[in-house]
């Protein structure tokens, strides 16, 4: 390894005078500075600098997955980068307790010199959002709308752009259709599955039937869920069933991608399973990152306007409720538990089967 | 002070016995003990302890608050006391990432077994939400049914004498109420909050109207909702208007409450503001902690058991997101922002009452 | 309040051109890019972002304590931003959890690039230092050298020039020391502190005696400390010794302030105490935060680095754990408790004495 | 799978009728009960019952251990397990700040009352030391003496019985001893490996001489710190040097042990090797998560008594600071860094010996 040939000094390295030069109070031009802007300009910074880092881990693994496959050593580092993210997620939804330190008088005192800028045209989120899946078609109608219409042109066009690459979802969805790993010769995994999940819930009816702490209506509410939750049972392992319910928007991923991944989860402690488990269970928690941090960010924007409007000249905080379910793009992980089924209404795998899901080495 | 006369042991003190020989499986009365199941019993378990410190602090405040008045000591206290229940909820809230460290998969290997218990059942998280405020009166439909069902008869009739006791919520309206401070002679505060609100709002429909990132769509809807904030407004100060209002659930506290509230967080620096706005900005906090409790609880629930239903017989997820937001108690200081001017369009405050607002003794 | 003339662009307002765009790989001059030099550049300006936000406060509440006096107004808005500074510490103490992703391995790939840059030479972080009051003569003797010769000539003087002007910690003594409030007329606070202190240090010498779980090793040991403490009960109301001890170091404060300082901890619940206490309290807290920052920081290097060098060519993480306790600066304030005394030791305040304490107005 | 035939009680499920009384204060015994004594019993209580789950979670990894091999399936769980030992870990120490609430005036209104009784006296976290490595030898001459005689007779002997039991650390030793992978028929790793580090240290040795921006002392110190690195080097591949430094304390693992372990963080993406670093790097950040725990424990009792006693009739804050660093189990594992090389000074594993560390089915 080459040493550099020029000394390096800590504040030219992270171009500091850069960083620390690029906060420029509005109110400085029209008032005298408010104290707490630079607050605000200062968090956002931070914000968009951690959207940088994961942008950088994000491009790595959407590139790792564009390959014709995905290698073991692959695999490792994507999961390594994705709890990377998941650690710098954790720091976004705790310093919006900094941002919280703001009260809304102080606020006030420079938020009608900030118009029309909102936190709607961070090209950076947006860019996250895309990447990671949610393109325009999965997005609520108003978010639609206003999506491209606060940007300017060049933005505009940079992340229309980026709507036709294909997504971290698209390559994971492509993924897990390729896994050789559903059918075995004198193995059939899914009838098994079908029988056991059919005394599941006539078990979860009786519980429901015995409850005598629910009340007539209770009850019938409940039955009429679990039919909802046999209908999708049914649905799993029938093709045209399953277009229907994707369709309704209950599925995202497509049928053999969905039970590749249902697969993973079942038998998940089979060392051949254990990264892809890891991988999956990242992306729910990135997913799931992200919803808390909608919500919060959803609460904050409240306690700070009320109802006024924001100075994107929006409520904003009404609008980043609504995303806050519907902007969910690894759902379908997250809801996966609703088709598992207990360790022990599991078949065993045969001998075969499980040697070839083993590592060459035997254990030590 | 005197010393113990009998010298104290660790364990004994701290009851070891009983708390450590508490975790009592159900799965090892029918099978072989679920591995899971003790971090299952023993999360809950902390979550029950912390209840405890947290009603009682809250009995502490509420005892405080009882009284003729509250003297400022007391007041310094109550602000100490609610600050520990923030960081209680903070820990509350950072927890159920222990919880979630149990795949759906190793819940399934118990959980038919704890039927029809449910997190409903929780005594104690039913006496919290009452102290608060949470009355039946405010409670959704659903919510207000099940509430009670699922108790034992015993601990139905303890909850229902509490509701008959005066909450947090009517205490600290009783005495916001009694606030003197909302008029002076020769200085008529809400006159000039009257001219000033006007100047606001007709200067927030400029903004709306000059925006041009917004669609014709867009600002017929931003007008709409600024209809509403100058509705709202109107209602304020009329008696009638404010009724109404009131009625529709969109204020909480009465009137004379809400605009003392209103004047300590627009004056919140004088002296003797300066605890009362530290004790409503904790009920908003605790509050804030409280949804955002509600919210990961059920993304937890929801992502440990799909749309299967859970122990208690129902599915908690839905039910759980549905009194995240209804569940709120202080939601009239967290919306207070609403109403708040800029201290630029404030009136100044006479001399005299500034004196008033201040100490016996000049700073030093 | 006028508004903007000139619409803002999200993206122009946060100077986002140039933050996102000064991440300069030295890996990249030399060598393919190394992929986690990202991770810790961003980290780094992060870092240097928060540091920029609480000399920003810090530098407002200085200001507030150079003049005459310090208003309850000002008080209230020091504590509020000193508040702010620890929310801000905590979240830099959590981010050291996204540094801890990066591998040792993954260091070593771009580490050699970087020499002889060093966080040592952070600008922001030694005004911080200086500033909150670590000037050079309190520093221990290794930092004292090296401080300054790694920085250059400009920096060099710039915090120079820094260390001739007063430091929070000076202005806080001279603050404590103005506090009128430690004799009163017939009341001799004093007298009645110095009995209860020799009640309380006999009984401590009663506990350790008595208790019979100690060896006899231990207990001379014991009893030595507890003379330690008598010795420092003893200084504290005698000039002379007063001054000895804090040549030793021990204590920092001078003698009025810390009197000052234990009569507000002793009386905190008495409203003109209550802002004062917080304020102390704060401070307390920042320092406590910096020191499990720079623990924290030491053990991260050591992991990175095990007993190699760091980048500029020492052992970071041997230097950084030395500077962990010596560089502490309102220690006085951490170590108060040993001189507080249990509120029924306390004498109870006259009448006339609790009626200056409180507010103008009666509480409601 | 079949359902409880007896339905299930929240309340008594979780045995809150002992856990909900186990509230006893010492103070209501001599005087009016101290508000602030709740608080105390309850975080104890809190951290007892988390000790109980961490050491539940202990159990069941060092019985995976105990066997003659370790599967990779349960390598997988002890893997899963040890992260949620973290996780807790994460929650013991945040939960610190609820301990500070406590003011150190409230804590000394019952801190007399609790005599002679203290943390050194909880069971649990001896066992969670014993069964993680910390056994007498390995103790601070201070901590070897007073660490059994606080304890009753019967926790005493409990407590000397585990230590003759194989501790997590014994086991791990002695399962990396088993590791078939360090020699290979034509691949000398290790003599690449001494090859690589001769490299490396003389470019360290330049950095250091020629980095203008120290001093000559700085430099000789920094040149004798490299001395001792390059003895560490040597030691680590020689049987007789490695033994004195095992001696000195400088390495806990035995040679063959932490050759093993460098080998797996060298080659961590290796397919075969993902497990066991996940493994490895848990219990480096299992001890790292204790020692932030006990440093900022020491800094707690510090404030809470400052040079006072504590109420076991030690100075606590000192003797914790003292084992902080002393107590550490898996330093090897923090230190490793020391012996890594990076990626591109290593050689390329031949084919052979990649294809016996991957999975029988190729990747997809």
């Amino acid at each position: 390894m080459k040493k550099n040939t020029t000394p390096v000094y800590y504040g030219d390295y992270l171009g500091l005078d850069k960083i620390l030069s690029a906060q420029k109070l509005q109110s400085a031009k029209y008032a005298s500075p408010a104290h707490d802007e630079v607050l605000f300009i200062i968090v956002h910074q931070v914000y968009e600098l951690w959207f940088k880092q994961i942008l950088h881990e994000l491009a790595s693994i959407i590139e790792a997955f564009e390959g014709e496959q995905v290698s073991d050593e692959a695999l490792s580092t994507c999961v390594h980068r994705l709890n990377r993210i998941i650690k710098i997620q954790k720091i976004l939804n705790d310093q919006i307790s900094v941002m919280e330190t703001m009260t809304p008088q102080e606020f006030l005192s420079f938020r009608d010199y900030l118009v029309p800028a909102s936190g709607f045209q961070s090209i950076q989120f947006k860019m996250l959002e895309i990447k990671l899946g949610l393109k325009s078609k999965y997005r609520i109608d108003f978010d639609k709308q206003s999506f491209y219409q606060r940007l300017e042109e060049e933005d505009r066009s940079f992340l229309q752009d980026l709507e036709t690459k294909p997504s971290l979802f698209e390559l994971v969805e492509s993924w897990l259709e390729r896994m050789p790993l559903m059918e075995f010769e004198d193995f059939n995994f899914w009838q098994h599955y079908k029988d056991a999940t059919q005394t599941m819930l006539k078990s979860d009816r009786e519980i429901i039937e015995d409850n005598d702490t629910l009340s007539d209506t209770e009850k019938r509410k409940e039955l009429k869920e679990l039919e909802n939750t046999e209908a999708a049972f049914a649905a799993l392992l029938d093709k045209d069933k399953y277009s229907l319910v994707m369709e309704s928007g209950d599925f995202r991923l497509n049928q053999r991608a969905l039970l590749a991944a249902l697969f993973i989860h079942q038998y998940s402690e089979e060392p051949v399973f254990n990264l892809p488990f890891q991988f999956l269970t990242c992306l729910t928690e990135i997913d799931e990152n992200m919803t808390i941090w909608r919500y919060r960010h959803a609460m904050m924007v409240q306690r700070m306007l009320g109802t006024k409007i924001g100075t994107g000249g929006s409520s904003g905080h009404e609008y980043l409720k609504k995303t806050t379910e519907s902007n969910r793009i690894f759902k379908d992980f997250f809801n996966m538990s609703t088709f598992l089924l207990a360790k022990d209404c599991l078949p065993s795998l045969p001998v075969n089967v499980k040697k070839m899901l083993g590592f060459s080495l035997s254990s030590i």
